[in-house]
C-alpha cells in the first residue's frame, strides 16, 4: 500500500513541475550542462523514514549548501566566541556573492555569504589544505550517511573562473580575518562546493540536523548537539540571502540553497527536506525548490512558529498506592492498610522529552500533592531525553523532598546518562541519600508498601514454626479435616534461586508455602522476566494449572531458602472421594483466593485505563 | 513548598539586578519619571501557570510591544495578502525610529519599525478613531485576560512631542500607504503605545501567543490561530531592531521590546516571558531585559531551534486482538479462535498533537501491518489536537483501507471537531461507509471480535431452549448431581435495562444465565460507567460476592430481555451438607471459571504494561 505521504508528495511534484521560470546557472561553465527539467523532492524524518519523488538520485554539486555544514565544523573546532570574532551572524539584505565586510574590522556579516563562508573554511582546523578538504568531505558524509566525493570537473571549472572569490580571499587576508595563504583557503572553498550529492542526500543531511546532529539511521554524530541551534540560526536568518524576512514569514524553516539547484530545509525535531531543480530565480535560488518548500510548509503545517502547546503530555500516568499495588501478595490486614494509607505513595510515569516546559507541568502537578506525599516513584521508562534544564529542576525537587521527609525512587532511569551525570555532579558521594534506584516499578512499589506498613508495626517477621491454621487453604476447616489433608502433604525444602515450577511443565501439584518466599515470573517480550506475584508463608500457589490442567504458564522461583508442602493431583482427587467435606473447604478457600486476586486485577486494570 | 522554577527565577533576578548599565528613556517626558531600579521577571505557561519575581505589578506603558498585537488585528481584518501590500516583513538593520520606506512604493520595510506600525494601525478596521483605539485596547485586554486602560499622562506627553511620528504619518499618506487622515492614525498609534500593562500582563500576553492565540486561563481567543505564526515571524526577524541575527542566534525566541523598559518573548507552545526594567541600551532595548532573556534561554534551554525529535510518541500503545480483548466473556472455542486470528485486529491508542511529523510515524507503523490487518480501532482519547495535515493523512488512509477491505473504527474522537469537519467535507453523505464511530474501545473491540468470529460461522444465535449441560457450572457433573442442583434453582425472568445486582448490596445469590445477555458495569471517576464483563447464556455471575461475602462491587444490568436461574447462599450451603459431591463439582467449575478470568486479566495487564 502506498503511503499517503508519498501520494501527496507526488501530487505536489506534478504541480510544481509545471513551473518553467528561472535559468540554469552559467557562471560556472560546468553547471550550465544541467538539464532544466531535472526535479526531485525528498523528505526524511529523524526516525529514518524517507519519501522521495522524481530525480532524487541524480548527482549534482552541493555549492553553497556546504556553508552551514562547514560552519558547524568551525564551531566545533574553535567554539562559538572565537568564530563570532571572525564572522558575524546578521543578515545583509545583499546578494549571495556580495562582499559585505563590516567597515573597520573587515568581518563578514554572516557565514552564508561567500565572504563569510570563505572565512569559515579558513577556521576548519587542519594540517594542510588537503587535510582540510578531506575533513570537510568526511564530515558532510557523516550527515549523509555515506561517503561523498568531489566532482573534479566542477571544481576545475570553478577554480579557473572564481576570480571574485579569490578577490574576497585577499580582502579577508588583508583584514587579518584569514590568517594564512588565502589562495589555499579559497581553493578548499571551491572543493567543498564541488562535493557531489543527490536530492536524497540533502534530505537526509537535513534530517540529521533535525535530529540534533545525529544521523537517523547510522546513529553517528555529525555535529555536537549544542551547535545545532547555531547552525540552524544562521540558516534561519541568513540562509536565503536577501529575503530572510519573507522566508521566515511564509515558509518558516531554516534553509539553504545552492546554485546547482539544490535547497535543503530543516524543521527541527520533525523533518528534513531536500529539493533539486536547476533553474534559478534572480536571487540564485531554485525556482521550483522555493515553491516546493512553500507548498510543503503550507500543506504539511511545517512552519517553525506554528507550535501547539506542550499540554500535560509529560505525565503518561499517575497511580496512587491506594489503587495500585506491587505484585507481592498481601494479607487482608495489609491490603486494608494500604488502601487506607496508599495516597501517601504516588507513582509518576513520565514520557517524551523532558524540557523546561514539560518538566514544569510535572513539577506543578507534584507540588500540589506534597502535603500528603511520603513516597514518590518516578518511572523514566518512556522518557526519550532529558534537557539540562529538566535535570536542574529534578535536582531542586530532590533537595526539597528530602527536607520534607519524602523519599524518591527512580525506576528505568539507566538510559538517561545525562541525568545520572548531572545528579552525581551535584550530590557527589552522598547521592544515595537523595534518591534510590530500582530496576522496575513492581520492586519499587513493594519497597514503599513495606515502608508504609512498618509505620503501624505490622510484624514483618514471623515465628519459626508455622501452625496449620496459618495456611489460607485451611481457613474454616475443622481440626479433623486439616489432619486429613495434612496427611496427604509431602514436605519439600528449597534453596534460594531454585526453580520450583517451569513454564510449559504439566501441572499436577499444588504448593503450600511453609517457610520462605517465592515469586511467579513471566518472560517479557524483551526476554527480561517480570514478576507476576510474590507469595510468602501461609499462601498457596500452583492451583490454577492443577484445576484446568493447562501446562504451567509462568515460572516460580524461590526468593529465599524455605520449604513447602505439596498436594498432588492424585491425592487431591482421592481427597474428594474419601473426604468430600474436607475438599469442599479447600475448594472454597481456593475460590476465595481467586476472587480476591481477581478483584485486585480488575481494580488495577481500571486504574491503568 | 516553593517551586524550584520560582527559586531559579529568583536567583536569576538577583544576579541580573546588579547590572546598572543603560539609561531610562527621556524622549517622552513622562517616561523619564520611571525608577531605574524597577525590575520584574515573569514566566507564564500555556497551561496557565505563572511564576513571578520582583516588580511584576508596577504599571508602565506598553509602547512598541503593542506593535505585534496590532499587526495581528490588521491581519484578521484584511488578510495576509492585503497587509503585505502595505507593510513588508524584511528586517532593516536600522534603528527603531528609522523611516525605512521602500524606494518607489513607500511601503515600510516591516511592522515593527514605527513607520510600519503606524501603517498597521491604519489597517485596523473601525468606524472612527475612537472606535479604533477601543478595539485595540479591548483586543490587547483579551491577550492579558483583564481590561487594560490608557495612561492619559503618557499619551498627552507623547502626543505633544511626537513630531517625528507625525512626519512619518504624512509620508505614508503621501505614498498612499495610509488612505485616511494621518493625524488621526498617528494619534491612535500614540494611544495604543500608552496602554498600561504590568510585567505579569506581558508574560500572560506572551503565553497567549505561545498558546496559539488562546488565553491560557479564560480560554478566549485573542488572535485566530492561523495568524499567530505571522505575528511571531515578524517578531522573530524584526522584533529586536538592528540585531535580529544576533537575537535569533543567542536567544532564539520571537520577542518585542518597548521604550518604557518592557520586553515580551515567546517560545511557541512552551512559555511566555515578560521582563520589565526601564534603563535602555543604545538600541532602545531594556538592558536587564535582554540579559534576563538571554540567561533564561540558556538555562532553561528555550532556543526555538533546539528541538528534540518527535520520536514515536504519538503511539501511546498498540494492542493486538490476540493479546487483548473486549470485556465480553467468550466461550473457550471463541477464545481460541480470537487468539489465533486476533492479529487481524489492531487497536492504536494515539496521544498528543497530531501534526504531519507525528502522524507520519503512526502511518508508517500502520502500513507495516496492512498485510494482516482486517480491523483497525483508532482511539483518539489522549489526542490533544489534530492539524489539517494530519486530517489529510487520515483521510487518505481511510480511502486506501476501504479499498483493501479493512474496516476502521474511531473511538473517543468527539473532542476533535476539526477532524470531524474535515472528513464530513471529504466524504459527504457517504461518511458512514468509510469509518465507524464507537463510544469506547470495549464496544469497538466487541464489534470487531464478532466480525472475526463470524468469519468462521461460529453460531451467534442459539436454539430457544437451554439444556442443563450448557451451563458452565454443570460441566462434569452427573445427571443426578445436576438434578439435585437444579431442584434448588429459582427461575427469574428479566427485561432489557433492568438492574439485577446493585453496588453495595449484600450478596447472597449466584446467577445462571438461561437466556439473554447481561453486563457488569463499574462507575468510572467521571461518573460514566465502564463495562467490566458481559455474560451470555450458559454463563454464571455473582459468585465472587457469594463466596467472600463482601458487598457487591459492581452493578449488573440486562442488555436484553432474558431469564436466569438463581441459587441462594442458603441453598448453596444446604447443598454442601446434603450433597457434598454435587457442590464439589460446582466449586471446581467456579475455580475453573475464576482461573480462566484471572489468566485473561494477567495477560492483558502484561499487554497494558
Amino acid at each position: 500500500m502506498t503511503s499517503p505521504i508519498l501520494t501527496s508528495l507526488t501530487e505536489l511534484h506534478r504541480e510544481v513541475a509545471q513551473l518553467a521560470d528561472g535559468r540554469v546557472a552559467t557562471y560556472i561553465p560546468e553547471l550550465a550542462k544541467a538539464n532544466p527539467d531535472w526535479f526531485g523532492i525528498c523528505l526524511a524524518t529523524p526516525n529514518g523514514a524517507v519519501y522521495e519523488v522524481g530525480d532524487t538520485a541524480i548527482p549534482f554539486t552541493i555549492q553553497s549548501i556546504s556553508k552551514p555544514f562547514v560552519y558547524g565544523i568551525a564551531l566545533e573546532d574553535n567554539g562559538r566566541a572565537s568564530v563570532l570574532e571572525k564572522v558575524g551572524v546578521e543578515p545583509t539584505g545583499d546578494a549571495f556573492n556580495s562582499i559585505s565586510l563590516e567597515p573597520g574590522s573587515g568581518r563578514p556579516r554572516n557565514p552564508m555569504i561567500n565572504a563569510g563562508a570563505i572565512a569559515t573554511t579558513g577556521l576548519v582546523a587542519a594540517q594542510s589544505p588537503t587535510h582540510r578538504s578531506q575533513r570537510i568531505r568526511e564530515t558532510l558524509g557523516r550527515y549523509a550517511g555515506r561517503e561523498l566525493a568531489f566532482d573534479e570537473a566542477v571544481y576545475e571549472s570553478e577554480n579557473e573562473t572564481g576570480h571574485r572569490n579569490r578577490a574576497i580571499g585577499h580582502m579577508l587576508r588583508n583584514f587579518g580575518i584569514l590568517e594564512s595563504d588565502p589562495t589555499a583557503v579559497v581553493e578548499t572553498y571551491f572543493r567543498q562546493c564541488s562535493i557531489s550529492v543527490t536530492c536524497r542526500d540533502l534530505a537526509i543531511m537535513a534530517a540529521t540536523l533535525a535530529n540534533r546532529g545525529i544521523h537517523p539511521v547510522t546513529g553517528r554524530q555529525a555535529l555536537r548537539g549544542e551547535y545545532v541551534e547555531s547552525v540552524l540560526s544562521v540558516m534561519e536568518t541568513c540562509g536565503m540571502y536577501d529575503s530572510a524576512g519573507r522566508w521566515v514569514y511564509e515558509i518558516g524553516m531554516p534553509a539553504k540553497s545552492g546554485v546547482a539547484g539544490g535547497i535543503l530545509a530543516v524543521l527541527p525535531g520533525q523533518v528534513g527536506i531536500g529539493v533539486f531543480s536547476p533553474p534559478l530565480d534572480a536571487q540564485g535560488n531554485s525556482v521550483r525548490g522555493i515553491r516546493a518548500c512553500r507548498d510543503l510548509s503550507r500543506y504539511l503545517d511545517l512552519h517553525l512558529l506554528n507550535h501547539p502547546s506542550t499540554g500535560r503530555q509529560a505525565i503518561r500516568r499517575r497511580l496512587a498506592g491506594s489503587e495500585f499495588g506491587s505484585n507481592r501478595l498481601r494479607t487482608t490486614q495489609e491490603r486494608n492498610l494500604l488502601r487506607e494509607r496508599g495516597n501517601a505513595l504516588q507513582l509518576y510515569q513520565l514520557q517524551g522529552h523532558l524540557s523546561f516546559s514539560t518538566s514544569e507541568v510535572v513539577i506543578g502537578d507534584l507540588l500540589d500533592r506534597v502535603p500528603n506525599l511520603r513516597h514518590l516513584i518516578i518511572d523514566f521508562k518512556r522518557v526519550l531525553s532529558v534537557e539540562e534544564s529538566a535535570c536542574y529542576l529534578i535536582h531542586q525537587l530532590l533537595l526539597r523532598f528530602r527536607e520534607q521527609g519524602i523519599t524518591t525512587l527512580f525506576t528505568h532511569s539507566q538510559h538517561l546518562p545525562l541525568l545520572g551525570r548531572y545528579l552525581r555532579r551535584k550530590f557527589g558521594d552522598s547521592i544515595g541519600l537523595w534518591f534510590q534506584i530500582f530496576p522496575d516499578n513492581d520492586r519499587a512499589l513493594e519497597w514503599c508498601e513495606d515502608q508504609l506498613l512498618q509505620l503501624d508495626n505490622v510484624p514483618q517477621s514471623t515465628p519459626d514454626h508455622i501452625t496449620a491454621t496459618e495456611f489460607e487453604l485451611f481457613h474454616g476447616l475443622s481440626e479433623t479435616q486439616i489432619d486429613v489433608v495434612q496427611s496427604k502433604l509431602r514436605h519439600r525444602p528449597f534453596q534460594k534461586g531454585e526453580t520450583l515450577v517451569e513454564i510449559g511443565a504439566l501441572a499436577d501439584e499444588l504448593f503450600l508455602l511453609e517457610d520462605g518466599q517465592v515469586s511467579v515470573l513471566l518472560g517479557g517480550p524483551s526476554g527480561a522476566e517480570s514478576r507476576l506475584a510474590t507469595f510468602s508463608r501461609g499462601m498457596h500457589f500452583g492451583e490454577m494449572a492443577l484445576l484446568d490442567r493447562a501446562p504451567r504458564s509462568a515460572r516460580v522461583v524461590a526468593d529465599t531458602d524455605g520449604a513447602c508442602r505439596i498436594l498432588t493431583r492424585q491425592d487431591f482427587e482421592q481427597l474428594g472421594r474419601e473426604h468430600p467435606e474436607a475438599l469442599l473447604g479447600v475448594l472454597r478457600n481456593l475460590c476465595i483466593g481467586f476472587s480476591s486476586r481477581l478483584r485486585k486485577a480488575n481494580a488495577e486494570r481500571a486504574a491503568l485505563d
